[in-house]
């Protein structure tokens, strides 16, 4: 085994989800994560945790999808009875084939999906933590050979996390202290208003109410937005890629959008509901071991130098007791790269220029 | 996938575990048994049944069981719930190495066994049923090609259980009727009294009281023994060769045994308790798809043209109620060859002669 695999289970049990003896633990191990699911077993049986391995599968999820006639039973007890018992969740990511379940329809998996709110509610109230195992398939969505691929998910992941977090806290300060953020690069003038609003130190830990690893961003909820953004970085949404999105906004809603390529993905976001015309989340980017873009949204949002917005959603941790976001069934991340010209301010005292934070 | 992937899928679903929809199904997905379970989750699909798909791994229960101090929870909380409420667990079974978690110690194997006594009898309470995938693995152990490999184990799954469970009935009206046994083959003449005791017709279905896919055996308990048997089938005992065993009976206990090869591994099995002297089961192999020895008592055991005796525990199943059987830790098979001049008559009557049954 990799000895960066065993420091990857580690870092994942001892940083990331905090185990404790007797917690009750479930794995779920991708096709393609055995080796990590190896690793973390182990540190399991160190730290004198319970065990339950579940086979996390895009294509037995497939076939159970496909095969029936889209009816499926609301919450089965015997699921539901296992993740209101459990601690903790670690989701153990890492796909033989990133397709491997595309030709199952929207229909099918929004009505499996539904089924089983409950299930993920109860998941959600676990200490859970989504983590990725670098595979050959997940290294061909990145473009990169599997040795380069296994040395980028390395650097992203096996951080000093604890140091990361202090520096992050810096930025939460100053958003939670801050009224109005200022975005400029190319393409890109942005005002969000953010007051009241309370930013989330993401350090790829569930004491920070931090659920993947790697993270390594500052994220909070805009209340209201205004001017012109460019996302340069490519994407895949939904399957189909765009590329130098444009969005325009005027109190707070989108109203008016283009794109080099998927501009059709982005009029069907923006036009889901009321929600998705409006900005959910602020995120700004600090993992520096993240130094490229690899279509893959776990990553690509915490590289260093880089700034995300999502339209839809907001979540409840930037929220203030009492104070509801903004709502939407859809919450899609759009990123925008923070280099040579550029300036990140809040209450008009720079942040970031030309990507460098002040404190670097 | 091969066809026949697909065909064992469904005779595991309908045939074996008699799915129905609504039914809470545990599917336990080993290393390499991915493609059943694809097979298994369209079937379950199809029937309407609910998935909750399980790892089994040798590889992250050595991992598990070794890295800890040796001390389990007991059948913690949330895996007992998930069994207590699942209708059928199908086992996958389909390793990538039969050695994988070879240097576990017997004592961790058996305390992380004794904390989960709860859970193995919730497990055992459902309408469970056991297959496996031909791995290469497997191939391997049988010492065979692996496509050749594939094709002895469907044609010892794929057959026409319906028309063999008629046939195993006649042999189990028999048994159940009769009261003794003589078996006589070269280096064996053994006498077994049957009277009173209960034959299961183990058709591969829990209709039949049968949770092995494939079956095709007739067992019974036998409650007395005289005689000498030669078991000249090898086999792999707790992880030891054993070769030619003879074991010597009277009054139903061995009194004598000899072995060309693991005499030893005979000692401790006969020395493991009162009951380990004693025989627990008489077993008349039926399957015809099984044509060859394979180093896997799955298999082995439901040979046509064999019988199986096991020293040690009986099965409930063939004990009249209120009636105990042999008791005992342990239940070892050992298998007899039932060739040119063999015999197996029950009450002096020929059932089987050269190893052909009269009816066939």
């Amino acid at each position: 085994m990799d000895d960066r695999t065993r420091d990857h289970a580690r870092t994942l049990v001892e940083w990331s989800a905090r185990i404790e003896a007797g917690d009750n633990v479930v794995v779920e191990v991708g096709e393609g994560a055995h080796d990590l699911g190896v690793a973390v077993a182990e540190q399991l049986g160190e730290k004198g945790a319970n065990l339950l391995a579940t086979y996390r599968s895009p294509e037995l999820q497939r076939a159970y999808l496909r095969a029936g006639d889209g009816a499926f039973d609301a919450d089965p007890d015997y699921e539901l009875a296992l993740y209101e018992r459990a601690d903790s969740v670690l989701v153990l990511k890492g796909s033989n084939n990133t397709a491997g379940s595309a030709d199952v329809s929207g229909d099918r998996r929004q009505a499996h999906s539904k089924a089983r709110q409950a299930i993920r509610e109860a998941r959600l109230d676990t200490d859970w933590v989504s983590t990725q195992h670098p595979t050959r398939a997940m290294a061909q969505q990145a473009g990169m050979a599997y040795e380069a691929y296994r040395d980028f998910v390395y650097d992203a992941t096996l951080r000093d996390w604890e140091a990361l977090a202090e520096e992050q806290a810096r930025l939460k300060d100053i958003l939670d202290d801050g009224e109005t953020v200022r975005i400029r690069n190319e393409g890109t003038d942005l005002t969000l208003d953010i007051s009241g609003r309370r930013a989330v130190n993401s350090a790829a830990s569930v004491a920070y109410d931090s659920h993947n690893l790697p993270s390594g961003e500052v994220f909070t909820a805009p209340a209201d937005t205004a001017g012109v953004v460019t996302f340069d970085v490519p994407m895949t949404i939904q399957g189909r890629r765009v590329r130098d999105v444009k969005l325009t906004f005027k109190d707070g809603v989108v109203v008016d959008f283009e794109a080099e390529q998927g501009a059709d993905v982005i009029q069907e976001v923006v036009e889901t509901d009321g929600g998705s015309r409006r900005l959910g989340e602020l995120g700004i980017g600090m993992n520096r071991g993240v130094d490229r873009v690899t279509d893959n949204i776990l990553f690509d949002e915490k590289m260093g130098g880089t700034v995300h917005l999502a339209l839809g959603r907001a979540y409840d941790a930037c929220l203030p007791e009492g104070e509801t976001g903004n709502d939407s069934a859809v919450h899609e991340d759009l990123i925008t790269t923070m280099d040579e010209g550029s300036l990140l301010a809040v209450d008009g005292e720079t942040v970031q220029e030309d990507g460098t934070f002040v404190w670097e």
